[in-house]
Order: structure tokens, then C-alpha cells, then sequence
């Protein structure tokens, strides 16, 4: 398999927790972003700096899939993957991993590169596509 | 197309929205699963009597299409469909409509039934079941 | 004690519910965020609104004071009460009761009225000011 | 001032921000209890230790004050200070300051020692008591 884009981790917290004693399953997402987030800002390339040009990255699509319960104040390390990219969009792979490299659940959130302001697609810019590979 | 399942109506919320000045995405899945806790409560099959019964309905696999931007302090209804029931699992589509009707977003949510002490699978309870059709 | 501006109900979802199994002490200010809106739309006075014109109304300080534990798929009513508005600020009251009437939390925002654009303190208008008696 | 108990820090996300543009006032408390578990942690003292325990340490009571707004991808430390302990309950208090040392904004929770099956205060056990000077 190719290797990870970067790693990123965290420790589940008392509110990730739901009533079923797990972390609620949509929690997955915000982890993933926030690995996302980290990716960028990693680069040089952060979320406030993408709000504030002339593109957007909206998720156009998002997918989970949960292999095993997650619970209160595990360490969990997720990897970024590179899955594909085309003219004006990405789709990034995420797994979660528990210390001893269990495979907890996976997520997928593919993004499309809109025009700020009128909100159609356009093209990758290098500064993002650069990033991928 | 089938008729739906349910119908739940929400409204957007300060802090639903992100620095991008839309739902943020993945929020879309606790707007689902609170319809599908409503719709549970509707039928006298709350969570909480699940959570106490001798099985439980972890969410598997989970999937959302994002079709135009949800924005501060609008009024969106899910729909819920019913996809398939197989012996030990079921799928329910979300349709997330404004209120011309536009269909804004759709969710997916495949939930298995496990046996509350072993987490292994197990038949799907009528009492379940018989909500799905 | 005067009647409440305001009552807004609401269920405990799965999400809200942490590992200690009752609600995570600071959902309650996403609640009472929640029935303060809904308390501005319901007198055409959106939050949206608000921040389209130019004066925004930031929380300075809040609290509440936890009574009971608010367990899962609880019906929850909110009463909001006006507790003081001064020149360029108010502070309003959330009385959590369960369906019983029995009082469960409390929470206070106070609210500054800013100038959008300086972020200076600036007069209450009379469409905000007029909803608080 | 006394010297802080523990300096967490933390970086501000997508979802942590609201329509406003700045961090929504209630994750405050969020990022406070974040601080609290891992000082916890730091300390072998976990929340899923005490969760096993017979005692409980729900918050009482919580305050927030807001002094400049926090904006996105913002790198904050909370400082923790302990500020007193009764022999069933202790405050700790929360700043928060940017990389600049700009205090952004303080919070406050109380917490009561409770026997977990009774839910009535008892005494608090030596192991969270020599944690706080």
C-alpha cells in the first residue's frame, strides 16, 4: 500500500462518549477533518487561508465504515491517504488506528474545487494538487 | 419511489454553521440520527429501551452526498426511506429537503444487530422489523 | 416571580449524552443557544438577521448551575426569562424543567451590543430591546 | 498569582466556529474539559479510571468570560489554576491565552464529589485531592 500522506493523532474525550458507551459514529468525521485541517497547516496551507482565496474545497462526499468500537480516552492515530484526484476535484482516504495498529474505522471525504464566488467548479490550484502526491 | 418512512423538520442553528458559513458537513449525521431517534420514539422503540434490551444497532457503514450548501436558520426536513433489511442488518436513506422541496443533501446509515454482551451478530427483532416496511 | 419571555422544548438525543451517561454539562449552553433563537425568530428578529445588520450581540459572560442529571431521550422545557438590559447590554435567564416541572439547570447569557464593523459597544436597538419586557 | 496546575494547548477548527465567524461561545467549556482530562491523564488519574470508581465528580456549577473573540486555525493554551477545595467538592479555573500571552477569555468549573451508586456527596478520595495544589 502507499504510504500515509500524514499521521495524526488525538485521545477521545468524556463528550466524544454517547449514551452507548462508544463514540458516536458522525464524531468520525470531525476527527477526520481535523486531521485534515492539520495536513494543511502542515504545508502551509491552512483552512483560513483557503476561506480567505478565490477557491473552496466543499466535501461532496463522505463515506465511514466502523470495524470496531472506540472508546473513552483511547489514543487513536489516523493516517491520510491519497485515493484520486481529477481536474477539479480529490478524494482522501482516513484510518484509524489504535495503539497496537488495530484498524478501528476508515473514512472517505472527496472534495471539490468551487469558484468563491459564484460557486462552480474550477480548477485544482497547484498549491492544493502539489499537496496529494 | 416508495413512500417514506418518516418525516423530521429541523432548523440550522448559530453553531451548526463552520467558517466556511455552511452546515458543516458532517453534521449531517446528527441531524440523521435524530430523526431516526424520532422516528424510533414514534413507534414506541426509543433508544433508550434499545440500549437496555439485549441488542444493539452500531451504525456499520455510513454515507452522505452533499448537493448545495444548508445555510444559517433554515428549515430542513428529513425524509427517511427504507433501503433493505437483510437477517442481522438494515439501511435507511435520508433525504434533506428545504422547503421548496430542494433536495439539499442525502445520508445513508447501515446498522447491524449485535448481541449486547458479545457484539456478535445477531437476528434482527421483530419489534425492529416491523418498523422498517 | 414574572411569567417567561419563552418556553422551547427539545429531546435528549444518543450525541448529547456523554460517557458518564447524562448530558455533558456544556450541551446546556448549546440549548439554551438554541431556545434563544428560536425566541428571535419566533419574533421575526433571526439570528441571520442580526448578523446581516450592524450590531452583533456576543455572549461576554454565561454560567448555569447543574441541579439534577438530564438522562438520555429526556423532553426538556426551557423557560427563558429577562433578568436586566442596560444601555448596551441584557442578561436573560434558562430555567431547565423536565416534564414533571421539576427544575433541573439553570443558565444565564449576558449579551454586549457591538458594532459590527469596530467591535465597540454601542446602544441596544430598539427592535432587540423591545423583545425583552 | 500562584503558578498554574497544568498548560494545555490546542488549535482551533472548521466546526469550531460559527456563523458569527469566531469560536462559538460553548466550546469554551468543551476546551476546558479537554484540559481537565488530559491533566487528569497526566497524573494517571484518567476519567475512565474515575468513571470505574465509586465516586463521581460531575460539575456543579460554570462560568465563562469572554474578552476578545477567538478566530479560526488559532493556536490557544489553557492555563489551569487551582482555586479552592472543600472537603466534597473544588473549582479549578481556566485561561485562555493566545501565542501572544493575550488573554482571550477564563472559565470556571466547580465540581462536587459524589458516591456513584447514591449520587450524595462524600468525601473527596486523597487521589484527585493531592492532584490540586
Amino acid at each position: 500500500m502507499a504510504s500515509s500522506l500524514f499521521k495524526y493523532s488525538f485521545t477521545t474525550r468524556l463528550h466524544d462518549i454517547d449514551a452507548a458507551g462508544v463514540v458516536f459514529f458522525a464524531r468520525i468525521f470531525y476527527y477526520a477533518h481535523d486531521a485534515y485541517e492539520t495536513f494543511l497547516n502542515h504545508h502551509q496551507q491552512s483552512i483560513e487561508k483557503i476561506l480567505q482565496a478565490d477557491f473552496i474545497l466543499p466535501v461532496s462526499h463522505t463515506e465511514a465504515d466502523f470495524k470496531a468500537p472506540i472508546f473513552l480516552n483511547e489514543e487513536i492515530t489516523i493516517e491520510i491517504f491519497f485515493q484520486n484526484v481529477k481536474d477539479n476535484e480529490f478524494t482522501l482516504n482516513y484510518h484509524f488506528l489504535d495503539q497496537s495498529g488495530r484498524l478501528k474505522a476508515t473514512a472517505l471525504t472527496q472534495h471539490v474545487c468551487l469558484d468563491s464566488s459564484t460557486r462552480t467548479r474550477k480548477a485544482l490550484p497547484d498549491s492544493i494538487r502539489s499537496l496529494l502526491f
